[in-house]
């Protein structure tokens, strides 16, 4: 095994330190800046956890209170961004949409200097909802959406956006809690992009748009979506666990199970499991849970693959009522708060992030030329 | 020393296989699926070099000119991306600029299936001078330009564009050949964001938005520009000698100097000073030259550090007229050829790239309710 085969993919490779998350380890195995993700889930807000990450500290109720007013008063689009969401088409990938979206902004409202670095995240993850919605009702319903909506919470403000209407605490407080869940995860492929890419000294924007571009990637950020395709194929639990083991057997790659540093199981599943449950049962859902249930159990019996973040994800999500091709953007308004952190991170102790490569082409060869080539 | 400052920044880790480039080795020390780069500068043209990095091979006559055809006829905008870049102000980055006119296309061409992806890295590759021109010259000349000039080359559409008519040969075979050397390096910041990118499965046209927001940062791309304006901050080398001993002095950074990889010297410096002095003749320069020679001089005989490929292509690109913020997009539509061979490398025997972290954050921390706090 060569060296470069045993570093493949950077797996178990150390590439920097960081104080914002650990993977693994003490209590549910998984922190932000020293907190169980448990205790963040029951106890706190969204805006504390970004509060949280990006500041350092978890807030008193008046640092909270000012940040939620600020993060309020950042939600309005210029004109510019609003002309350029509706030039791209009905049928665009969502997150080709958020991606273009932070790119623009970048052009209307550039860093200019990294002493603006905490203002450009806490717009970025005030506005990158309103970005989507608008850009989704536009197209979807034609109609040119307020994007600034009084709601309190990122959650709110999102769900009130999609549906046109304040939504039911339920919703909302499901939907904080995913973004508490997704909002942050070390070194992870779109977190370690954004980190090379201010590694170069480069601005906010340009690492908040290389984070989206690999979030959107089926491996990383899209499994959500990949999950929820696959849980509606099957009409009964039934069918879904035949149907999985049929994809096992042809090796079909089954998305929303197994993680690159968990083994055994991923503390944020129990967390969303158990919500999917509930908004099931509001919903009146016949089979969905149920199908989810019996694939999560039969990826353990036949392949002891455990259910990750993103597998009941996807029917919170769809019990709520957003179409499954928002799931990987909602990645992007939460994670938003973790890539921002980094990139501070990154930028307060920098070294440009250059790995070497194994050659394995060609020796030197005898330039041949173009009148005498085959 | 911890394991993870042994590797801060990745340096001399094997992050992976390539066979698109040695950097170091026989020969000039850098070359380009086995053909050194001096051979490359001296007998191909960049077309030449695009084919062989992307395809494989060096293309024969009748490959070449089929190649050649094909670039000419993708060189055209769509309507909606001229839009975005007449709304993108006038004193945007022109990094900016590219990064959001290639997320913009993303969105309208999209690549759907990684069976198109050579469509798209010909696409890129044929229309990123469009692009950039079109939005160059909009804004400072108020012009709505023809992007679709019958130019062979992409050095020839570039300076035609820019400059309102056909270049003279010595300057496009000058600004062909800078965009030989800037071709490819291996897993340079840009590139290796863009393979992360595609690591994920994510679409092309992220891959690329993220390598521009790398290349933009001063510490990579960027340091062509930073080179230009310090020589010419300079009346005479006198002057130059004594403002870089000063900057040393005060430790400041001077840009265009030392790499991660190269030791004693970059093999593509001695391509671009020669260029740099046959353009100053020609162009009667009194002293920007003559200031270059002197930094380079100081800069080994202080500090034993050597110029690379950016020192020397800023004064190559200021004699023929090109304003100095081009400079990185250039760079731009150069390496498009490099990134493009490496995410369709990297596809080609995917494997997520995920590293790990050296967590050195606090240890697990008691909750407390957001009323207990201070």
């Amino acid at each position: 095994m060569t060296a470069s085969k045993k570093t493949a993919g950077l797996a178990g490779v150390i590439a920097g330190q960081t104080a914002l998350c650990k993977v693994g380890g003490e209590g549910a195995g998984l922190s932000y800046r020293g907190y169980d993700i448990y205790d963040l889930c029951d106890y706190a807000g969204f805006e504390e956890v970004a509060f949280l990450l990006m500041v350092g500290h978890l807030p008193n109720r008046s640092e909270l209170d000012g940040y939620i007013t600020k993060l309020k008063s950042l939600r309005g689009l210029p004109d510019a961004v609003k002309q350029v969401l509706e030039i791209v088409p009905a049928n665009a990938h969502p997150m080709d949409v958020l991606r273009s979206g932070v790119s623009i902004l970048g052009n209307l409202e550039p860093e200019e200097d990294f002493a603006n670095q905490q203002s450009v995240a806490d717009r970025l993850l005030a506005c990158l909802p309103s970005m989507l919605l608008y850009w989704h009702r536009f197209h979807a319903d034609g109609k040119r959406i307020d994007v600034e909506t009084d709601d309190d919470s990122v959650s709110g403000h999102f769900l009130h956006m999609l549906h046109g209407k304040p939504p039911a605490e339920l919703h909302r407080k499901s939907l904080d809690t995913t973004l508490i869940l997704y909002a942050e995860h070390e070194f992870n492929a779109s977190t370690f992009t954004a980190r090379i890419i201010a590694g170069t000294l480069s601005d906010f924007h340009s690492a908040v748009c290389g984070a989206i571009g690999a979030l959107r990637g089926p491996l990383h950020g899209g499994a959500n979506e990949a999950a929820m395709e696959l849980i509606q194929k099957f009409s009964s639990p039934e069918e879904a666990i035949k149907g999985v083991i049929g994809m096992l057997e042809r090796k079909e790659k089954i998305m929303g199970f197994g993680h690159r540093v968990y083994t055994t199981s991923d503390p944020r599943n129990s967390v969303n499991k158990k919500m999917a449950g509930v908004l099931a049962d509001e919903a009146g859902d016949t089979h969905l849970y149920a199908n989810s249930e019996a694939i999560e159990k039969v990826m353990w019996d036949e392949k002891k693959i455990f259910a990750n973040a993103d597998f009941f994800a996807a029917t919170v999500y769809h019990f709520m009522g957003i179409p499954t091709y928002l799931f990987t953007p909602i990645f992007v308004c939460s994670r938003i708060t973790g890539w921002s952190a980094h990139i501070m991170e990154q930028r307060a102790d920098n070294k440009l992030i250059r790995p070497a490569a194994d050659y394995i082409g060609p020796g030197l060869q005898t330039y041949v030329r173009i009148e005498d080539r085959r």
